[in-house]
């Protein structure tokens, strides 16, 4: 008699179609619940964060949807990642604008599902709603790590070594590229280094291979994502430490280098990085470089409790607003 | 040397002062790291449920603030009761539209903290954008049960009795009272009933007392916020079972009796209820009384995958539009 069973809703039909395909872990009980079940394994605790993104504000209204869905999983793999924490799934909140129909919802769907395989972080739930606003997207990305494993901002001690991944400002320059801005213009890229600069602000790398390595040899961490400058204030402050930093040291790509005279202040302090900004013993600085991730070290932490001093051939660099803050 | 301190961003002043007091989970560090820490207690595991509220869509853009905060942690407590779980925390994601200012903030924050404290339920972490849509909350809430002991909707056997707490329909009668809908109008309440049904829809009654009786006795549950019949072809759907309920045995409020023969459809499909609608054999009913929460039987759980009747007077009602969908 299955003609006789009542219909789905619009809103179980979208989660059965585009979402339940993501939902492997067992404890999301096919996103046919209310609620998912989740036990970490046993001598492991959770590790726990949430980071929304909203239309034209953290990505711009025509980037394409799976590109926004994996932006939305990837900045809170980066937190995970940079806490020493390995991915174990996350809910998703989606408010939805009426103008985003099916064929929207099966992109963003289908980058979110490339995401889920490649970091192995499942969909356990969430809720989907329409907005008469912009698209936003809130998620909670859950990480395990061994009892007491976390990696605080706090725990930097004179002496350590300041390290980052990766390379830093290239998302920044690449927002500025692609909001078509006056002084980005002026720089005169060639088209290969505007392609890389964008493709790192649309697409962030989570450094989620070298969480194992943080989680075990480094003694403070954050994830840059409202600059590297203000980044490092935050975890010196939290840490009772300062710490100077060498600017030349500091790792730019080939594209970002080529405008480096022009766009220092934008690289340092832009934001969007994604890059684990971390402190370690010097005799902790090569166990680092196992992961197969780049990994420098820019500086060294120092007592007192002054600003970060970020150096330049002897001077001593001032910004005019360290870090990016929504307030 | 305090004077040369780096000062706090606007975000980081904004997290210290109104939502840093609700912090008070150890494992949620002050909210002055990127992450949270939880473990829940041995031989138990974790229910987590997410559930977001938008301006405009599931409160009025000019519902006092307070209210809207334990709106949006009371739905999700509400998830957490049905599954038979205990809140244990919860991360919290905000887009504020630039027009809420501080003193928005602290009623908005003054109005969390009275839940937090009312259902031990600790904020854990989260986050905070600017929008330039609507004020959207996105909250991811926590609870724990022993290993195995969430209910689900899943679990309902023929011969079971369906029953809901609390009053069904008052939160639907409510929102059409603040829309000044024209057939509202024409209901000529008091003044008493009319505040009775807005105040329920503005601030739902999560059943988190009712939580231990549900995971000791229940065979499945779930929360009512689609509509009681929707809700309940839910259930049946993913128990295999069908229901017959005796509309007469519907518990509603005063209020709500005034209107029932002229918005029974509202009453039965409009939702936002948040009471628990759940199954149980017979001879378990009188145990659910033991909470002092009311509980109603209003019908029985029958073979079969045909929707759910809703029988009055001998006669089985049709509805236009069973529950309510976003999609």
């Amino acid at each position: 008699m299955r003609g006789k069973k009542p219909p789905l809703s619009g809103e179980d039909r979208m989660i059965a179609r585009y979402f339940a395909p993501l939902a492997k872990h067992p404890g999301a009980l096919g996103l046919r619940d209310d609620a998912a079940r989740f036990a970490p394994a046993p001598g492991h605790e959770l590790v726990l964060t949430a980071d929304a993104v909203i239309g034209g504000v953290h990505f711009l209204p025509d980037d394409p949807p799976d590109l926004i869905a994996r932006k939305a999983l990837r900045v809170n793999l980066s937190d995970l990642a940079a806490k020493g924490a390995r991915p174990a799934g996350f809910l998703l909140s989606l408010a939805l604008p009426r103008a985003l129909g099916a064929s929207w919802l099966a992109r963003f769907s289908r980058g979110l599902g490339q995401d889920v395989k490649e970091f192995s972080c499942p969909l356990l739930g969430g809720d989907s709603v329409r907005t008469p606003g912009p698209l936003a997207i809130a998620i909670t990305a859950i990480g395990t790590v061994p009892h007491g494993g976390m990696v605080r901002r706090r725990g930097a001690r004179s002496g350590d070594a300041v390290m980052v991944s990766g390379t830093i400002g290239d998302a920044a320059l690449g927002l500025q590229l692609c909001l078509g801005d006056k002084r980005a213009r002026s720089w005169r890229l060639p088209k290969a280094a505007q392609n890389h600069l964008v493709g790192r602000y649309r697409l962030p790398r989570p450094r989620v291979a070298l969480a194992q390595l943080i989680r075990r040899h480094a003694s403070a961490a954050m994830d840059v994502s409202d600059g590297l400058a203000g980044d490092l204030a935050k975890l010196c402050r939290e840490s009772g430490v300062s710490a100077a930093i060498d600017v030349a040291q500091v790792p730019l790509s080939a594209a970002a280098r080529r405008v480096k005279d022009r766009a220092l202040e934008t690289i340092l302090t832009g934001g969007d990085d994604y890059e684990i900004l971390f402190t370690a013993r010097p005799d902790r600085v090569s166990a680092f470089r196992k992961a197969g991730v780049p990994v420098t070290v820019i500086g060294t932490v120092v007592a007192g409790d002054a600003p970060p001093a970020f150096v330049l051939d002897g001077r001593r660099l001032i910004f005019g607003s360290p870090a990016f803050s929504h307030f």
